[in-house]
């Protein structure tokens, strides 16, 4: 079993095209033995945003602190903490900070999209 | 894309043996018709602990709220708010709540391990 508290995990800047103020932190992956799903922190800066991107696997998610919105289908819906989201394989989406702390979300992939 | 706040999803007991005190929510599953894994939300109340088991399938969990406890080789190692923890298939373990508030974490499994 391994334990780590979150902000021990090393932050890493999301250096994808389009992205802006985006870090996150690699809490669970394939390197820590994780067989079927990776487990991801991301901290959004405040006006900052991911990329309106959109790929081949799904993500889970939970809003942990902040708020902002995700772009679906055209409109940015708004999001608090507690808010779980499923956003399927192939569906376009972006988080955006829409407020004044930084945003903190959870984001979960299958384990083999993710690269480290 | 499906979104939804935690608190909006049906609460329900465990009615595992061993189980005290412990109750959540399915936020993700196959019913929503995620492919890989599930997502179930927690709340341990205080005193009350999850049942001291293993299963032939992982365990990723994010502590909430709350502060506690999980089993770890026969030692009960202390559990706060932002933790992150990777359980291995059929490794034993237990969460208490040791504090005095509910202690809340997210728990995610393969997909095809979540009966509902």
């Amino acid at each position: 079993m391994t334990i780590i508290p979150i902000n021990q995990v090393p932050l890493e800047k999301v250096e994808m095209p389009g992205a802006e103020g985006c870090a996150y932190r690699v809490a669970i992956s394939r390197r820590d033995g994780a067989p079927t799903f990776a487990m991801r922190v991301f901290d959004v800066a405040v006006g900052g945003h991911t990329p309106l991107h959109q790929h081949p696997y799904e993500h889970e998610v939970f809003i942990l602190e902040g708020v902002g919105t995700v772009w679906r289908e055209g409109n940015d819906v708004a999001l608090q903490p507690g808010d779980v989201l499923l956003i399927p394989a192939d569906e376009k989406h972006q988080f955006k900070n829409t407020g004044s702390g930084t945003l903190k979300f959870i984001c979960l992939i299958p384990a083999q999209f993710q690269k480290c």
